[in-house]
């Protein structure tokens, strides 16, 4: 029985971004299905007591030129965010909360948040801003607030970060294949050789 | 004119390890001359706060993995230290002593004790433990305490962490192809390529 790739994904790491653009390809390479795990990072950054490369202020200088050589090799845009970190609570319940009721919308809302904060390095800490880059993308932005506010879609994220924690991951981007669990963007050639 | 590759590294460090298996066969590869650079990598942590993924301890299950994976493609040996972390401060200062008064058995230092803590397994936080593993390969101990005790070489380790630091560098291994930086064994295709 050939083994799904689940891509555990936070829209606040740019890492995970990378991979966004990545795995669609690597799945069709490998005949794949991909199964898409939104999480809250700052919940497993809690849970764990990992932190985000970029509290280290060398570390973090770093990762934004190691990001974008990836970017150049995988030829995708990529602009650092000025307005790194993002607060992405109401974000990843909105992704979730699609997920479950409305899943063929949820993709084309990770794209659209992705490009906001990855590449159009819009502040997506700022709801006006939220509310014109989903309207821009043919969301409905009420709607989606409302979803972010559910109580029960708030519990099932905060369930989905707790079963994130528990089965090991401790950053994003983090894919299991079986078992096994990889992590980061510059692990999915080993990702990659797991599906084939 | 073609730049050389300087490979900063720490004896403690496993990754800094598997970089030091790769590094010959991407000099040779490239034609290109390796400039060592022996420092201390818990200088460099207290300068940068920066810190070895072990200390999160979900991060270091995980990086033990992917150590080995990295061993499995490289076709070398490892075997995680169970004596982790090593007090690397005389090791690194007798490497650094053997470059500067006899260059031409750092190498060979380096590779016994690369050897001793990442695939026997040694405790090399242990004297009597370091002496017989220096004098197995054909070092005599006293020589090397004597330079580790050295106050010239004392403040040349210091003197060389401190001057990594400045460069930007937070971990090891780090790689510098002229004024680019690269941090990390799993670097070394970038490396390739800058240095192609």
């Amino acid at each position: 029985m050939k083994h799904a790739l689940e891509f555990y994904f936070d829209v606040g790491s740019p890492a995970a971004y990378l991979a966004w653009t990545q795995v669609p390809r690597i799945a069709r390479e490998t005949g794949t299905e991909v199964e898409y795990r939104p999480f809250l990072l700052g919940g497993v950054f809690q849970a764990t007591g990992n932190r985000s490369p970029m509290e280290v202020p060398a570390k973090g200088q770093y990762m934004v030129d190691d990001l974008q050589r990836f970017a150049r090799r995988y030829g995708v845009p990529f602009a650092h965010s000025p307005h790194f970190p993002i607060n992405t609570l109401a974000l990843m319940r909105m992704a979730l909360g699609l997920q479950l009721r409305d899943p063929h919308r949820m993709v084309p809302f990770v794209d659209a948040v992705y490009r906001a904060i990855w590449v159009d390095g819009r502040n997506m800490n700022d709801p006006g801003t939220v509310a014109a880059a989903l309207q821009a993308a043919d969301f409905d932005p009420e709607k989606l607030l409302a979803l972010a506010s559910d109580p029960a879609v708030k519990d099932d994220l905060k369930a989905a970060t707790q079963e994130a924690v528990q089965r090991g991951v401790f950053g994003a981007p983090t894919f299991f294949v079986g078992q096994e669990m990889f992590w980061g963007q510059d692990r999915l050639d080993f990702v990659k050789e797991a599906l084939s």
